[in-house]
């Protein structure tokens, strides 16, 4: 499996990591340990000690220090072997640590050259950390299937009319064409601006009663590898967009394996910020839908793929997979740079 | 995994496929969508919509149209796409489709060249229709081990004297050399006719009581792939085989995967044949024989064998392996010529 | 997977089999079927009928005939086929067979050329077999991991400070230089000679009160492929050796997958040698402690490696790691010089 290295990739919420507590993951294939020091600084080390590949997160901690469970070597936060009981402490017993960033709730890592880490190459999602406590929620699924068919799910939301019928599809999206838009810094967006419609059955409980017929907005914006902004709203048709019903979410998708994907998603909102109830009831909604309905399609879909590549099974591509393959012709470009890069250094080096 | 393309399956009983609920089952490696339309009239699908490869059978029915769950794509009975909300229906969109006929109870399904789909090359097994229901009984096994495994099984019936020895064996099989015949339309025989020896002990509660000695009859008639009748009887030594007991079963084996098989069985009998209660027990009886002797069996010599072709093992063949070793070189042949068969086509093509 | 064939290999305890019952048992990816016939000999055969491949563990026994359960071919104790109720018995039906051995308490099988299985060179355990039944105690635990990685667990006691601080740790070892020795007959031993430092907590309780100092020794003597010897001891500092605490032990491994091994163990000791409760508590805290401790951690190890070879991930070798690889590098030459052999022996044959 080749998977883009030199890109920022979500490995948590900021949140599933604590001084008292690590939280050992496996991103792209490799087992990662992401720790908090006792200042409160998140670390992340390849979760195989150097010397026995014994997983680091079985170890324990020694303040700073991350001890190995099975025969004492203890590391700092780059990785750096600081403590060999049976010998004297050399580099070749280093472990190899990740860069990570924390931002807008969220904490990056960076599996390829640390050279390249810039924090600020980070898509802003900022509206995350600004949101009111009782406009934010969030959740996790490590959900089954390649982690493009995840992204795919999300590029081509007139599956909503399909599989969420009920709740955020009813069939607006499915009659509107969307403008997709390739931007110069590696943004694509793919944005349906749906007139004078029915809003979805979910949407339709927050607008004034009687409010059957709506402009409304669905725009996703998309940046390598798999994290994609989704901004939604809805307003009485003819009425303007500003103080009209508005979500922003966020639907971030990074490998586990070839096979399984860790699922972050989180929304905010304008209207009922403060009300806690309300949140709760969004939070519990969207877990159920994309655990139940998104989640099972997709492991369906893996299932009946099974180890063969997606275009080899020449799949049949609708108007509405315009933004899905573009992303995906995207990642591939990003994939072969990124890997003449690499012969390129290997040469002169 | 080569199968045999170019034959009649069994892919399920009639009566497993209703109006209101489709049969989604793997056969041959390839997952297939079996449903009836309003009239009643069967067909099989691919199991996997060409758009996106979500399986068709987590969709819906909207009347005769088999409706996509993920993007609401829909498709006829022939697997043509009658319906695309994203766009124009064209023929890329179609699905593969499967021949299918009824007859005998049985749903059959050919997964080869649909130009060669021949309902009357179908074994006949009337005598299931004809049969009383009251003296019809069956079932079904989704069972582990090679397909080829399962048919060997019914074809070297002396393992019943000692994997059944209380039930279905007895001995007398194991004493009487079996004639083994070849006709000319491609139905391999394997005949037991057993001379003054004891009956099985199924056999023996519904011979008069004291008949300890029989003549008795054991004939398996096999065509490919692995479609089986098998008839036995029994009648005090010397008596006649005209109004002697009698009962007609059929052994159908269909490849699941590579290593699993969908193992069909049924019984007719020519006595109590409107008694409800017996055909029960038989029911039962042959259930539990099946599914806690058999396949334990032969799901143990599939683990021994492991990925090993079967002959790379170098068995040592005893004289009951006759039948088999027929049954597997005919397979072996029709396989082969189908593939070369192929391969000329492509060359005139 | 290559394995060392010609080699004394722990088959099971003794007592694992009885007249009454039989031991089915996965060796260095072979199944094996040990069983001792009426007058109490063990023998181990192939469990796989050469007819069918059935597992003749499934079958029954005949006094000293082992009848299979699928066709009733039957064997003797070397394999050879003495019954054939379909026809002659021929040499051709014959089972494998595997030299066998019975001696400290120990069932050994020879899993290479049967002329070449020489009882005598099974290492010396009789202190298992004249320790009194009070002062023995054994255990077995099928565990995840290579068995290499087991064996290295029991070359390299320095991780006991650190998995089992507790019990069998406390930090004399990883202070204490090992001295790494290699025999001529290709024992290869590696001893821990402590001077004045602390005893382990589980020695602790059996010395006298206040004796907080000690010397002590732990003598790890190991024999191809993973039988080990193991004495432990420790008196008040500067005492004799001759009369003081003292336990000999061993650890044997065998392999039974590529990624899985039959870990064997056992303990016996110069002290309260007919306390009951004792040696119960002694059994009990050993099981505890190899499957809760180093157990996970070896299948944790052999995880993190999945199907990589140990030395293509480059492990930073410490200091602690001299025995280990020295019996690595034993293995490997032991297996590298039977398969020139081997291939001597066909160029010849």
């Amino acid at each position: 499996m080749t998977y883009l290295r030199n890109a920022w990739y979500m490995a948590g919420w900021m949140d599933e990591v604590t001084v008292e507590h690590g939280l050992a993951r496996t991103l792209l294939d490799e087992p990662v340990y992401i720790y908090r020091d006792v200042a409160g600084e998140a670390h992340a080390l390849l979760d195989r000690c150097p010397h026995r590949f014994a997983p680091l997160s079985m170890g324990r901690r020694d303040g700073d220090v991350v001890v190995c469970a099975y025969h004492g070597l203890g590391f700092g936060g780059a990785g750096r072997c600081v403590r060999n009981p049976h010998g004297p402490v050399t580099r070749s017993l280093d472990v190899r640590s990740y860069p990570v960033a924390e931002a807008h709730r969220i904490l990056w890592i960076w599996m390829g050259d640390p050279a390249l880490a810039d924090p600020m190459s980070i898509m802003d999602l900022s509206f995350l950390s600004s949101a009111t406590e009782a406009s934010f929620n969030n959740g996790y699924i490590n959900g089954h299937g390649h982690y493009q068919l995840f992204v795919d799910n999300i590029l081509d939301l007139s599956h909503t009319d399909y599989l969420h019928p009920d709740t955020l599809g009813g069939g607006a999206i499915s009659r509107t064409r969307a403008k997709v838009m390739q931007r110069d810094d590696g943004v694509i967006s793919i944005y349906w601006h749906v007139v004078d419609d029915v809003p979805t059955p979910l949407f339709r409980q927050f607008l004034p009663e009687k409010t059957d017929r709506v402009d409304s907005w669905t725009e996703v914006d998309w940046t390598a590898p798999g994290v994609m902004k989704l901004v939604s709203g809805a307003v009485e048709t003819g009425g303007s967009r500003a103080g009209a019903l508005n979500v922003e979410n966020v639907h971030i998708f990074t490998p586990n394996t070839s096979v399984s994907t860790h699922y972050f998603f989180a929304s905010t909102r304008n209207f009922g910020v403060d009300n806690v109830t309300l949140n709760e009831s969004i939070r519990t909604a969207r877990a159920r839908i994309f655990s139940s309905e998104d989640e099972p399609m997709i492991a369906a879909q893996q299932q009946r793929m099974g180890d063969r590549d997606f275009w080899s099974l020449r799949p049949a591509l609708l108007r509405t997979d315009e933004g899905a393959v573009k992303v995906r012709r995207r990642m591939d470009e990003l994939i072969a740079r990124e890997a003449s890069e690499l012969a390129i250094n290997r040469n002169i080096g």
